[in-house]
């Protein structure tokens, strides 16, 4: 085959038509480069699992093409499923210093550190693994240190936009580096993709700036503590945070353990900076007085194992809230999470808190585009073919509607599911089948060992718990020897429903007569049908029912 | 006692500090009068329960003197309880005629309807409960029918808004009736009981023609089936909705129980009116070309089992989603509602649809006051004590901030939590300690056989499934007999974990072993135990553990 007829093979194996784990594989011949390795956070049916991670399957059998990972930014969406990942696929992984000092922490926490290799890449700079060339450019996003992805292909150039919103004033360092996204699109982009989390919203998205003017006006009067809570890799939150404190003269202490372990690695990489002697150990905060401290912490979500949490709840250990106390939850709740923020707030306006919050001040900005961005981004790129990726279907939608109205034809848009597969060469590009693809639950200690029978169990066990009928049965003559046991959980009040035990029982034994001589799973699946019938008729409720036959 | 000395008692059974079962019980001496009586919706943890009702606890042994409830609207959060409280509490029920026609419905479901007395009372009457005379004020809702009630008592005058906004444009009859407000703000009001719901929001309220107008500009120039979501008790809405249909020679079908009763019931009462063969059944959809065609339905939260969700996941038997539909979701997701709204709009947009939701136009409006609204009643009623009702702590709280803001002093402020009493005079008003108060389960026929024991027990099954050990004692030598049986739901794939059962079944016997002899309930916690711990350390997951002894 010449090298001509050769396809480039852009392949999402995660992050399109849902939220979290974004991966995306790019193939031509005999080379495979992998962008970010995210994980998702478990939906509400996926009841007990911890993290989700993308079904990488589709690898399997072609470890020996991957010539790296490469990494747009430290987000756990971005780079969470690397200490699993990794284990399987042991490849150089590529990615700004934050972003690898980011990674470096979770790959410490599991014990891998050592068996990785990390490359360290400059914005700018641009990377060649095997027939790629990777070109890394300057971004804005809600984390330092993010890039954007120009891949040059055999085919052509692809521009990965990753997350990024259009920042003219940062909090540090340069703007995004939009004369790049000229420069290529003059040369000439075959794929885009871009961010379509801010699809459908109208309008700029506000410079992070905006939220450091607000803490200025929102402190300037304030007698008490004052207690943020922010994301934790939101760098450039937590350095304005660390400007109005110093210029407020309060000490700052840092709750909550992905607080401190970001804003270490931070400091010590350059990233975040004070005045020496800003921060105090949170053990020490009882030693200041109020109108001196400031708190950065963790729980703006809501989480309830987080520190702003147990603040609210009265479990922290070093922060009790008192009245006085203002807190500020500089973040919006991610779609899911608005239940147990609203939790939390109530809980710090209970203990006499000032809280304030999204709704009632400008003290969070996103990190995505939204639509005059896109257009900029678009207009400035000029691409053959589109792909909007990051994002649920209807904000894929919206963004390949947009790509529409600025003149792109509809052919060329892609509007992708994870797993499909993008075949390109220099001038066409077509859907071409779809790769394995799915979700791998990590629970506990196990990663994929709980699949949908585990959580169809887990779902039913929720709503109406369980009935266990114990039979014992004589080895010899077949027939029940005593009264059938009965013990339930999640189910009832059995204490209360001494009725209810003695039709169990009734009925049990009376399929129990009716099925005398048959096989063990006929009696079984005779007790489940006949009791689960009596069950529902009677309370509306369908518990799972376990029959144990003992012989003896 | 001198009359003089008595009390008015005012007892908020629910509604306060949370969302929804909005219940108050006003007691002085001999009788006492209920308001509303609604449910709630379970919360996350609350795991296979139906409804939320009010404890009642309070009134067990008052039945004497309950002159009767009184209905402000009909909402489920203001009615929904009353199917299950009016069995043990049979006393009339007074409401507005739409309030009781919707009222009505739900007592014949459960066949109650006979057995209970509704009394009709028009807005602007008086009606006299004991010592108390209840005045119907008319009000506006997101539902028609509504009132505020002035509470006439020996002590003075309460003046409950219940649910309210200031609709100066409302699509049927007069607006609140403001003018009354005032002249009991004239006369002397003693305490304010008023709506906190969006005392968090600035401004005011957009009238709810602003839908309509809406409504009109989208549906220019659609060629396709058009069909809306809403809420089904939003009799306004569905009104103009019904308008534009009929502006633009479309039939209506409906889809959806509780829209099918609502219509049905606001028809038969005049508060919905459409020109005759306006409405064709949702059977006969497919003898009308798609233009022609609107179909209003539920779903509008997107709850799995709702026409709407219905049709989005192509499991709805009349209705099957085609390009070119354009879906019109027009309402906000209750907070808790936002993934599954999200759901149901991305199914939609794979189907093709064109789907049009809050964030994209002004297709909803919402039914409560905002800040300028609350001044206003504030402003004209000028209440002698206050009570912010109907919220989470932190709307009654930003309620009560800006009652101050008023100049109301904080002293005369009552935040108050469900169950607490405040007890008034003439002239002064104090807590007065606590009122039994709390939650009662719906789980399936059970009221009330849900209790906390019960749903822990659901939560761990939820998170880690169980494990159930089964073991055979010899009756004589107290011996185990034979090996454990092991079954487990919900936690691991039994058939993929060969090593762990052997484990499992080698700690039991070795627990066994260390036992022998000792009374049954220590060899089970002995078993949990060790049990426990390994299967933690091995899998760092906690299954409920069932130990089950059989001697034979």
């Amino acid at each position: 085959m010449s090298k001509s007829k050769k396809k480039l093979r852009v392949i999402p194996l995660g992050g399109l038509g849902e939220i979290g784990k974004n991966i995306t594989v790019f193939e031509y011949d005999e080379d495979i480069i992998i962008v970010d390795c995210g994980v998702a956070f478990p939906e509400d049916e996926m009841m007990g699992i911890d993290l989700v991670l993308p079904d990488l399957t589709y690898l399997r059998n072609k470890k020996d093409k991957i010539r790296g990972i490469v990494l747009t930014h430290g987000h756990e969406d971005h780079i969470g499923a690397l200490p699993y990942v990794l284990r399987d696929f042991n490849v150089p992984v590529y990615g700004t210093k934050l972003t690898l000092g980011l990674l470096k922490t979770k790959l410490e926490e599991h014990r891998m550190l050592s068996d990785t290799t990390l490359e360290v890449v400059q914005l700018g700079q641009t990377i060649e693994l095997g027939v790629f060339q990777v070109e890394f450019i300057h971004s804005c996003h809600s984390i330092a240190d993010a890039a954007a992805l120009a891949i040059h292909t055999p085919v052509g150039i692809v521009l990965h936009t990753s997350d990024f919103k259009v920042d003219y004033t940062p909090i540090e360092g340069a703007s995004i580096n939009l004369a790049r996204f000229a420069e290529l699109g003059k040369k000439g982009v075959l794929l885009l993709m871009c961010d379509s989390t801010n699809a459908e919203r109208e309008g700029y998205t506000l410079s992070e700036r905006i939220v450091g003017e607000t803490f200025e006006k929102i402190f300037v009067n304030i007698q008490g503590r004052i207690i943020v809570a922010t994301f934790a890799s939101n760098i450039h939150r937590v350095q304005q945070i660390i400007n109005v404190a110093v210029n407020f003269n309060r000490k700052i202490a840092i709750s909550g353990r992905s607080m401190v372990n970001v804003v270490n690695v931070a400091l010590e990489l350059g990233y975040l900076s004070a005045p020496e002697g800003t921060f105090i150990d949170i053990n020490d905060i009882n030693s200041y007085p109020f109108e001196k401290l400031m708190i950065i912490t963790t729980g703006s979500q809501g989480e309830p194992m987080a520190a702003l949490s147990r603040m609210a709840s009265a479990t922290h250990r070093q922060v009790e809230i008192v009245p006085g106390d203002l807190v500020v939850i500089s973040a919006t709740p991610i779609p899911g999470n608005e239940k147990m923020v609203s939790k939390t707030i109530n809980n710090l306006f209970q203990k006499g808190a000032k809280v304030i919050y999204e709704s009632l001040a400008d003290i969070h900005v996103s990190g995505h585009a939204c639509q005059e961005e896109l257009k900029l981004i678009h207009s400035l790129v000029k691409p053959r073919f589109f792909m909007p990726v990051h994002g649920e279907y209807k904000h894929l939608i919206h963004h390949g509607l947009l790509a529409e109205q600025l003149g792109m034809p509809t052919k060329d848009i892609f509007i992708m599911d994870t797993g499909n597969i993008l075949e390109l060469d220099s001038s066409q590009a077509k859907l071409a089948g779809n790769a394995p693809s799915g979700k791998v639950f990590v629970d506990g200690l196990g990663v994929g060992d709980v699949g949908n029978i585990v959580l169809r169990d887990r779902k039913l066990l929720s709503q109406d718990g369980m009935v266990i009928i114990i039979i014992t049965i004589d080895k010899e003559t077949g027939t029940a020897l005593t009264n059938p046991d009965i013990i339930s959980r999640g189910f009832i009040y059995v204490r209360e429903s001494e009725e209810l035990i003695a039709e169990i029982r009734a009925i049990t034994k009376s399929g129990l007569a009716e099925c005398q001589g048959k096989d063990w799973s006929t009696i079984k699946n005779h007790v489940k049908k006949s009791l689960g019938d009596y069950l529902y008729t009677k309370t509306k409720r369908k518990p799972m029912i376990l029959p144990i036959i003992m012989e003896v």
